[in-house]
């Protein structure tokens, strides 16, 4: 009896740890390749909070809401896996406002929250240990065949890989938030001193 | 040995049980006391994925860059666990900009993604399938003392429990989104036409 009790259990316990695993990896990074940098290393945190995020949301001004800040859930590449160059591509179409509002309105933000990673424990997504980031900008279209749309491609497709077969009618477009500022908290005392020169020559 | 090894077995899945399920819980909202609506049921949708979301990303026009659309990572709740009303309430401090930007031009809009929920299976964050919406409205001060602010901050501290031992000093007060138009996305087909009404008098 104790031998069939004890493996039912084995049998049960395989099944559930199965179901929970592959639901916590579905459901956002679960292991992450880089450590979580110091928070005083500003620089290094934001490349590492960005690289390491997979999706954000993207803000344009919007021109069908009486100018009102539209934000937007949207996936986003800063490079290959662990080799992020720190600029956010994205892949976009005119049939969703995002892209709408930022032909006429470059002005634009992208935020992350590293709650997403699932690195902030106990915390609440509120509280300034649990990290996050907003970049400052202008989201701006990449033409198509360029090198730099060549790298985004390559960039979005392998972290994002259902996007290269997302309808060609579509008309999909590369587009790049150009960051002229950065809002970063990843501990007490306020947003974190961070110049985007400090951020892009960042060695991670 | 076959009773050994099995009970050795009880007590390490135990263990790695209750490690990767609070893991999971820690991370973001796992279980779900209410299940997920049908996509076609746009307003129980709505107010499915508001009341199920314990953070977002609130969006403000920027008063210290330039009119830039800001986006910032807020907790909030819109009621008691499951008894959400639609209206999302934000605990904030002039201390950080998006409640100086409200106080200045209320135009302001609150941005969700089902992907932090756990529920896309494996569809990418841009993926339609993987739901996401967008209140847009006027992020507006609730008066402490108010009937409406002993409701929400009852709302704030249930689902955020550390807000209640944030510093005095900080001034916190309660904030809420007065929706005007929502923007959601849940399946095929572009955004689910949905009235400010409609989604507000939704049978939960």
């Amino acid at each position: 009896m104790k031998v069939k009790g004890a493996l039912d259990y084995f049998v049960i316990a395989t099944i559930f740890i199965l179901v929970v695993f592959q639901e916590c990896v579905n459901g956002r990074t679960f292991l992450h390749s880089i450590p979580r940098p110091h928070p005083d290393d500003a620089a290094n945190f934001a490349r590492w909070l960005v690289s390491q995020s997979s999706w954000g949301v993207l803000n344009t001004i919007s021109s069908d809401w009486g100018g009102a800040p539209f934000g937007n859930v949207v996936s986003f590449s800063d490079g290959l896996p662990d080799k992020g160059k720190g600029i956010p591509y994205f892949y976009l179409t005119t049939l969703d406002p995002t892209a709408r509002n930022a032909l006429k309105d470059q002005r634009s933000s992208l935020t992350l929250s590293e709650y997403s990673l699932g690195t902030c424990g106990k915390s609440d997504p509120e509280n300034p240990t649990c990290s996050k980031i907003t970049l400052i900008g202008k989201l701006k279209l990449v033409y198509g065949n360029s090198k730099e749309a060549e790298f985004a491609r390559t960039a979005l497709f392998v972290k994002h890989p259902e996007m290269k077969g997302w309808p060609k009618s579509h008309n999909f477009e590369v587009f790049k938030l150009e960051i002229e500022n950065i809002f970063m908290i990843n501990w007490f005392g306020g947003p974190k001193p961070l110049t985007v020169d400090q951020y892009l020559h960042a060695k991670m």
